[in-house]
């Protein structure tokens, strides 16, 4: 066995430089009241660290991770002895706290840099990257929704890493469908002071046990007596592995038992666990905000974990795209059509047209998916810290729209990437010696959790495209009919200038069409979402690509002294140049599709199959 | 964690049926000289045996052999327990010799007879099944090519399963480039005498070692002494782990050296090993046919291994496709879109559209390609047995065209198939307690053995499209003109027989325009050969479609009595509807893409990415 060919490979800091100053311009975030003192200067000290941390101590420990996955021994969940490593040194590097307030011990750094930061974790190691996220998470929804004294008691010990956190939805009967949970909460006492009594069994919990932290600290979802039936009726609830007293000290347990650890195809890393609540013992839980609202409570954070689950699917396609193309400038191997020279050497296998255009492919999925959940993060900042309403307001109407297209997009065509890395590499991407099978394991997950790829084409089709009016998806086609004007200026970029204009008019008489059938029948409007989902996906990719076109561009038009910088834009010429021509063109049989709403699938019976 | 809900899933025998006797109607191969005695009972029993064998001994043994790989244990390779009772069964069946002449010992089935019951083994369990599929391929090079000698001694152990057999092509350094290869062959003694010494490194081989049989023979190519550099001076060898003596009994090592175990994502239970020929001492090869001719030879054992890297492709698809059938079948999750009372319990999940699109996709991969294994296995046969020379030339000429297809489409779109198995049962089908994550493990190798799928492109578009003046390709476009002819005159069927007309003038518009490139510049002629597969295969695929359609329509206008069968056809016409909507009109772009050809990916230069 040849020995591998590169050490890990992450996310091209020119690339991240060209995305965040030159085209995302986030540096003038720092003039902003929430982010003075702050500037490029921290920003990169931030991403340095985050880099460091996962050079030092996630890179070395993936394949580890992967390959000792946590186990229950003696009724204790073991898992990676190196595991503990990545987890303290994200814990003392402040990570867990990025975007909190200075005044609740955080960094108050911009969702932006935070998701840099988070996201080199993920290139080097997902498994261990999870468990600093989930914590993250839970503790912005106590932070939001809490009270001061559930956030006095909750935050500290989660922000600097000696609890951690979770979040617990999903029961085995009800899966994807939250309306059908049941899960139990009983008040205590005085029903008034917020203390239930919960019980019920939980799945796919990641991170749900595990001994790396002195406490683990659930947000549970479950229907307090009485509730109303459906999604209207599902409360939050903080409940700890171990009771916690008012003033601080750690106490016994609160009967969260684990009935089992799933044994999953990749992101072993991550404990998958199915947790009983109450079933032992009294288990206590205690309420987030008003009763009833917990759903609303969760999304928040589930919106969050949406974009999150992008930005993994981008970090590991990036690292594989790395990877084969390290592996495909250095491998040599055949020689070009039309060489019949058998004695001249072998070249490069970059040299031969499929392979570039496999490299391209991953080029687009990669860095147009980071362009995406940074365009996403930004709008986080923009929706919380833009000076103007009018702004605030618009970013969250772009938001909303996105969300579900930042979810489903990376972790779909960065699979595509991460599977062309393996084809790049042959035989040795399949072999576990080389890193790229663990991607393709590991990735695969993105496109089920935090709802399945097709739950995201719902969302969009079904909630987001309309609501208010579809004013949030107007807000997306003011954005994608902007870039297309500016563009249409210039000679080199006019063509795609044209085509993503085509391709938006085209979007939009799809979506009319939709909404008009969806009126009248629901389930034969959405029958094909997730079909209109990769059509809007692709105008979004295609949007961002022209705009880092135009930035290239004008780059090279400002001429001399650009040096190694040369290569570099060209590249993004070229990468826009193919997503253009081998990935928006697949627009129109898509789009045909729609605007016949194609019933093969509708009209199909169970009883046929 | 619920329990499993289905059994290992495996082809289903009513579309078995509809395919051999309805649709190619392979029981007239009885006719022939060759199969006389045989037909449809003879036929069904071996299939019967072939179900039996991967029920009782394949299907059991999946997720073991899985989980407990091939390991070396004191400088011998062990591999699971199991996988003796599974070579021992195959071997006793007679089906290693399945198509070899009944006075070899062979059972002279047609290969179409052959290819089904072999795919049974492998839907079960692809990992036990190659060590018998590998033998029947070596056993087939030595009975075309071999010397009567060779015959006598080689051919009754490994018919008989007392040897097993390997193809050793690949070597570290050349990879896919077999010109590069440099195993070495020195004539030993008198050189007439075709005994070589041989000296070299080989990779990747499957079956490699292990302790199943008392010998393996292998059959290796190397280079001559003072042969033609490149593909003209490879010769093909028969090289034994263990000598023979011309009597019959087993002698020593003959210096085949296990280097290394390969470790793979999936297909575990096959060992993929590095071997060293001669380092140790003397290894001895004898010549197959004549010096420097062992590539030819070679590929004829290479072309039917591609149509059997399909159809294992296709078995696991299938295997996935009925597994997450069941699974849609039997989960009930949430409500269809419109149902506000969340007081209804929740409903099959194949009630959701998305569902019955990613089953009718998979039931697209799954059935089409089977069609198309089934259809090249025919022409193996007519190539061999019709009665009259031209359709004999005419099997031949298309069983080119197709190989390339036939490995290529399966692989590919079957992965898509597992991947929507995967989809279809969430967060379980990425469960390793579930069959459907080692069938997406096991099949991502079918995109890379026996060629790389880019390596089938360049076949089809720069050899096969062009060889004898076209003729291949004439021969399937006559074949696809005559099933839209024949539909075109069904009302039903009319549109789909239009846009297969269609599909095939614009692929022969395609195929000129990159003939003519070709003929100026071969590599740029060739750069967009991977989407030339596609949109080649797709239209194959079409026609493959087309004819199941007609057959269905037929057989429901024949109207009264169908009973359950009436549910089955109208499923082939629908499935033929959705693959028409939703798969063959992905065409048009790669049509447009190609027609232009687009040259995004072969003018980007290495220094750009």
């Amino acid at each position: 066995m040849p020995t591998r060919s590169t050490p890990s490979a992450s996310i091209d800091r020119r690339d991240l430089d060209f995305l965040l100053y030159e085209l995302l311009a986030v540096d003038a975030l720092a003039e902003r009241p929430r982010f003075a003192d702050q500037g490029r200067e921290v920003f990169d000290a931030v991403i340095d660290t985050a880099r460091a941390i996962a050079d030092e101590h996630f890179a070395p420990s993936r394949r580890r991770n992967d390959q000792e996955e946590p186990q229950v021994v003696d009724g204790r969940v073991q898992t990676q002895p190196d595991l503990q490593a990545t987890w303290d040194a994200v814990a003392a590097s402040g990570l867990i706290a990025a975007t909190q307030d200075a005044d609740r011990g955080g960094m108050q750094l911009p969702h932006v840099i935070a998701s840099v930061a988070i996201a080199h974790l993920e290139a080097a190691n997902v498994g261990s990257a999870s468990y600093p996220m989930l914590t993250a998470g839970a503790a912005n929804l106590i932070a939001a929704f809490g009270t001061d004294a559930q956030r006095a008691l909750w935050l500290p010990p989660m922000l600097t890493g000696r609890f951690s956190g979770t979040m617990a939805l999903t029961e085995p009967d009800a899966g994807s469908s939250l309306a059908d949970l049941r899960t139990r909460a009983t008040p205590v006492g005085d029903a008034n002071d917020g203390t239930f009594r919960i019980e019920g069994t939980k799945i796919w919990i990641s991170g749900g046990d595990h001994e790396l932290t002195e406490n683990i600290v659930h947000l549970v979802l479950a229907r307090i007596a009485g509730a109303p039936e459906g999604t209207k009726g599902i409360s939050l609830f903080i409940v700890p592995k171990k009771l916690v007293s008012p003033d601080g000290p750690i106490g016994g347990t609160n009967h969260v038992t684990l009935a089992g650890l799933i044994h999953k195809m990749g992101w072993r890393g991550t404990t998958s666990t199915l947790l009983n609540f109450g079933e032992q013992g009294p288990c206590l839980g205690y309420l987030v905000g008003a009763p009833h609202q917990g759903l609303a409570y969760m999304f928040q954070m589930m919106n969050d974990a949406r974009i999150a689950v992008g930005r993994a699917a981008m970090a590991m396609g990036y690292s594989a795209y790395r990877y084969s193309l390290e592996y495909a400038r250095t491998r040599r191997q055949g020689r070009l059509p039309g060489e019949k020279d058998p004695g001249k050497p072998p070249v490069p296998i970059i040299e031969h047209a499929d392979v570039r255009r496999m490299l391209l492919q991953q080029k687009c999925a990669a860095e147009g998916s980071l362009a995406l959940v940074l365009e996403c993060a930004l709008l986080m900042d923009e929706e919380e810290t833009a000076p103007d309403a009018g702004a605030r307001a618009r970013a969250k109407l772009l938001l909303e729209v996105l969300t579900p297209i930042a979810k489903a997009w990376p972790s779909a065509t960065c699979q595509e990437g991460i599977s062309n890395a393996m084809q790049v590499l042959g035989g040795y991407g399949y072999a576990r010696e080389y890193d790229v099978e663990q991607l393709y394991r590991d990735n695969r997950l993105n496109q089920i959790h935090e709802g399945t790829n097709a739950i995201q084409a719902l969302d969009l089709l079904g909630r987001k495209v309309t609501q208010q009016q579809g004013a949030a998806y107007a807000a997306l086609v003011a954005r994608l009919d902007g870039t297309a004007a500016e563009a249409g200026a210039s000679d080199v970029l006019g063509s795609m200038a044209r085509a993503l204009r085509v391709a938006t008019g085209r979007m939009t008489e799809v979506t009319a069409h939709l909404v008009g059938v969806m009126r009248s029948d629901p389930a034969r409007g959405l029958a094909n979402a997730s079909v209109y989902l990769d059509l809007v996906a692709r105008t979004v990719l295609a949007w961002l690509w022209l705009r880092q076109a135009m930035v290239a561009e004008r780059a090279l038009a400002a001429g001399a002294g650009l040096g190694s910088d040369e290569a570099f834009y060209r590249g993004k010429l070229q990468a826009a140049r193919f997503y253009f021509g081998f990935e928006l063109t697949k627009n129109d049989a898509d789009a045909d599709l729609l605007l016949r709403n194609d019933p093969s699938a509708f009209e199909m019976r169970g009883e046929w199959f």
